[in-house]
């Protein structure tokens, strides 16, 4: 059993956050040990500037101050640094709390910004505000139609490799802009630490968002309160970031091509399969084909991105 | 509500199977009206040829014959020519009953056959059979590991348009091997209709499949028992093949590259919401980014598949 460290609030405010980028040079913010619990919250994108009741015009306008100053949207609280965590290690992030605020935005660019699944069909771009029900956990999308609400960040990560400046709307090894609806409170999520400490940061709140996020965007919404707990695992390997959920094991892979991206995220699973359920590959190979499901996390955020649920349930006990 | 009609026996045997293609000028095997239902069976793969306890290379040399002879693998039967049914009509097929045999196989080519999700990471190809618990709904694939049994057929379809001979292997608008696992008992498939009369067809059974079912296969059976239940529909209109389970309608597409599936998959869903729910293609498009899930089909059938499932529980009666 892991043991119970200590708690940390870090609420994000213009000192707590940072914009645009993972790179392994921004300053952490707090220092935790393994076992450590953090109280966090989030900002909407654009460091809070997008808002509820806003209009695509306004949005668009700020939007274009961040393309002009060369920086992306996403603003992310952290880097928090977690002692004894060094390259090679896994940084394991157990989701125990995630609330979201009480509204948020969906919408899609215009098509010239070449954003979004089908850019060329919405020429000219839609937003809409939605009022978040945090009773009831839902939402009315339109009369007669209310979605579920299930929160979570669209991006968590940890530092790219040293000398390395990732966009974060840009998902990849480090993980980042993963947008993988899976991972709600009570899911844990794993990502291999590429730097001392491994400057782990999150943000881009989802309320609500469907395996593709085909429009570019979720239920966008900040996170009142995010309560994550850090574990240092030096007993784990692995390459790209690994999710966990009540009932399955998760692999995930990255690309702008789904074909590359579905490759990598079955190797992956196969891999899992191999090492730890001590499977040969032409068995893993065979039992993903049977039992393991492909989704497509999300196809806008230009490596998209596919993920490899492995049911828990049909691994048993042998007696 | 749709009513009952007639009840028909059609048993696979050489005289009620095609092999390798679908072809309008394949002659049916049986007439039946709108409403009525067909109690069926289905044979393995290569005419029944495909059996458990094969081995890989009495598989291959089997394969081999098929393919000398220009001819696919996959064994249908049918077609059953359905009356009153007219091209830009609907085939309604609602999906009643499927017992599979009580065993199956699962196998891999070896490399040089360029088949498979992976076939540069398996060489040498590999094949297992599997005794299928039909009171338990479960199979052992190995100690500790249990999957459990949803059959359905891999491959049902209507005859293409006239003048097209079409590889039964390859899913397309006209539905065929399209590998859905969600076509099991209680659910529907609508089928777009080409040609006088239908002409459908099935076949491919498979006891479990994961989404992708990416080493080639899936757990290849024979249908004991398949009630399936047939009507036309003049009201409605689809280009390609779409689902209903009690809790989704679905949406699928088919195209040798991925993001071409999933923007295929994604617009029959927009044109979906548009048309059955009154929303604008922009709230349409919307919806989908917060609560359709896009998912992989296969990725091995040379057409590779995206299915889009639209939840029906986001809808509720207005009052």
């Amino acid at each position: 059993m892991e043991e119970k460290g200590k708690i940390h609030r870090l609420a994000a405010s213009p000192q707590t956050v940072h914009t645009g980028f993972y790179d392994s040079t921004i300053p952490p913010v707090l220092t935790i040990e393994s076992g450590d619990t953090v109280r966090m919250s989030s900002m909407m994108l654009m460091d809070g500037r997008l808002h509820c009741g806003m209009t695509l015009e306004e949005m668009l306008a700020v939007r274009q101050e961040y393309i002009d100053r060369n920086l992306g949207s996403h603003t992310l609280t952290g880097p928090i640094f977690i002692q004894g965590a060094k390259p090679g290690d896994v940084l394991k992030v157990r989701i125990q709390k995630l609330v979201p605020a009480e509204c948020g935005v969906n919408y899609h660019f215009p098509e010239d910004y070449r954003r979004g699944g089908l850019p060329e069909d919405f020429p000219a771009g839609d937003m809409r505000t939605l009022y978040l029900d945090l009773a009831k956990m839902e939402t009315l999308f339109a009369p007669g139609i209310v979605i579920p609400l299930k929160p979570f960040f669209g991006n968590m990560g940890v530092a790219p490799r040293p000398g390395e400046k990732r966009p974060a709307a840009i998902p990849d090894y480090f993980g980042g802009n993963m947008d993988n609806k899976e991972l709600v409170a009570g899911s844990i999520l794993y990502l291999p630490v590429q730097v001392p400490g491994a400057l782990f940061s999150a943000g881009d709140a989802h309320a609500a968002q469907g395996d593709g996020e085909v429009n570019v965007t979720a239920i966008e919404t900040a996170m009142k309160e995010a309560v994550l707990q850090f574990f240092v695992r030096k007993d784990m390997k692995i390459e790209r970031p690994m999710g966990e959920t009540p009932t399955h094991w998760i692999t995930m892979a990255f690309h702008p091509d789904l074909d590359e991206a579905t490759e990598t995220a079955l190797r992956d699973a196969i891999r899992f399969l191999s090492e730890t359920r001590g499977l040969t590959p032409d068995e893993a190979y065979s039992l993903c084909s049977l039992a393991v499901d492909l989704r497509i996390t999300q196809i806008v955020d230009d490596n998209k991105g596919v993920h490899a649920m492995i049911p828990k349930s049909i691994f048993r006990e042998v007696k």
